[in-house]
């Protein structure tokens, strides 16, 4: 209930997907019943297995997420996160209050043993298909061994959902060798030697678009900065070119013509085809998605709600932290020279 | 004699500026006097101020910064820092080793009377004309107060270099409350509250190519990571239009006929027109170029660090470093309630 949209957008998503594919899961609308039940009658929904439960109250997108949850127990968040935790629901996905979700999905459902900080990462495009980042904003100050962790979840979400077979971890910095950046990432970088993931080094802002690595690890402070500023490239491009083309006639049917070509090759830049983003880290599938969700990408969302929740993915993490360390490597003695 | 053009791209460069503005200001040619003479040799030098000052030893771009300026005390960096130090020269550029040119920077021309830490500041094109990220680098861990000088320094550039008449400061961070982000964030949103800058809290990732703010500050570990990731963007456009063009000879048509347009807009993202970076903070006025500074952009680096230096912007700083914050005003009732 709490989206920008709701409960329509919502609604239309869940139905498509139920109709895309009618065996493989049910759907749970959580929310208030009678607007719910309202959007349903604008839908063919016959044969889709869907219920909806009541929930009176909503929390807003200008709600602080603490105090609302506390606040409103009856909110479409609280009830649809406490289905979740009773075992009535495999998943839980909302487009609603980012902040609200992740203190619910944290509160509610408890954290995998030996994660400390449950993360969100963020889904960038790159030369060489998908890199996730994270963490993206939920952890600004962070510890060596909570980027530790996060390397691990992402790690395995780049392996069990979006298939990589050895994903590329790389440690966001702003040089390439060891010793660069503040203690906490140094010491980070010497955990992630020690560990048993793809670590290849320290990777720089630049390389995030290459696709150097498929997770790109960081504190959440310079992951949310980096995700908004990746956003709002596409309109500061469009912005450009469109005071670009205003000095003639030709520049502007030249930039029109392009136009086309020129969305499409940012599609990759398109929240919606990754259907939102997972709460990593938490006792349970909780999916995050945009305000703004189309029902596509509530469809989406709900796509890999299920995917998550079939993938096991908790059960890997639990175990990748459960791992003991290698031991420390002795240091050659070109590294010891250089300092 | 540092650049990857050297002495070829700086010889050209000087030239041309000494004969664009001819009376304006002198140079002195600092390296291996044979190379910069042969270099002299192939231009028409007739009636230009110029002199030639010979240093033996050059400090290359893989050399470590301070180690490369003790053992290489005859390099060109050294020498012409040590010119600019003892009068000799009113001001000095490089586009050599970054890292190198700032040590000697510090070291050398020593600081600004009230600054802790130094900076160089990044410049980023916006919706609104050009935005300073400050710091870009130099400080990867930073406390509150470095900040708010980071600020002071970019704040003062912007007005009497770029001549914006009240520049607005901004803090990044992940949010627009002021009870976000980190706690040296805070603090330093607390510093910048009671400064005499024109201080707009805070401001987004997305913020620095909207143009919300004419100066950014933040710490260099975030200022690097954001400057190299708005560096690759060209690149990674250029690589996702190829790869769409490639898919049908209509939209290579398409793209390639408004390929000047997209250059064109971008071209704000271009280090050339900016004339190399300052640092900020030192006793002096030393400018940083690209390694691969064309002729054109060295001769902007020349125009630049007259500009720089004809300006008092140091005086300006130490004005602007001696003036006490503001009082701590009393929090609103509105305030109080809301943490």
């Amino acid at each position: 209930m709490g989206g920008d949209f709701a409960p329509a957008s919502e609604v239309a998503g869940a139905v498509d997907a139920l109709r895309q594919r009618r065996n493989e899961f049910e759907v749970i609308l959580v929310g208030r019943e009678r607007e719910i039940h309202a959007q349903l009658q604008r839908h063919d929904t016959e044969g889709l297995s869907y219920s909806v439960v009541n929930a009176d109250e909503v929390i807003t997108m200008d709600d602080p997420p603490t105090a609302a949850l506390k606040q409103k127990k009856n909110s479409s968040l609280a009830v649809g996160m406490q289905l979740h935790k009773d075992g009535k629901a495999e998943a839980f996905a909302s487009v609603g209050n980012t902040g609200a979700v992740l203190s619910a999905s944290t509160l509610i459902l408890g954290r995998v043993k030996g994660v400390s900080r449950p993360t969100i990462a963020a889904f960038f495009p790159s030369e060489e298909g998908v890199c996730l980042v994270v963490d993206a904003g939920t952890n600004v100050d962070c510890r060596a061994r909570h980027l530790y962790e996060f390397a691990v979840m992402g790690s395995l979400y780049a392996k069990k959902i979006f298939k990589y077979e050895n994903p590329k971890v790389g440690l966001l910095n702003v040089g390439e060798e060891k010793k660069k950046g503040t203690e906490v990432v140094q010491e980070a970088y010497g955990l992630l030697e020690r560990s048993h993931l793809n670590f290849i080094g320290n990777v720089e802002g630049r390389d995030i678009l290459k696709g150097k690595a498929q997770v790109v690890v960081c504190d959440g402070f310079v992951g949310n900065v980096v995700l908004k500023f990746g956003e709002s490239v596409p309109s500061f491009l469009k912005s450009k070119l469109k005071q670009y083309a205003s000095g003639s006639i030709i520049r502007k049917l030249l930039i029109g013509a392009a136009r086309g070509s020129l969305r499409a090759s940012l599609r990759g830049m398109d929240y919606e085809e990754f259907g939102g983003i997972p709460v990593l880290g938490v006792n349970g599938v909780s999916i995050i998605g945009h305000g703004s969700s189309s029902p596509k990408a509530i469809k989406n969302m709900i796509f890999k709600a299920a995917e998550v929740a079939q993938s096991h993915l908790n059960t890997y993490i639990e175990e990748e932290m459960a791992m003991e360390l290698k031991p420390i490597a002795p240091a050659t003695p070109a590294e010891e020279g250089s300092s």
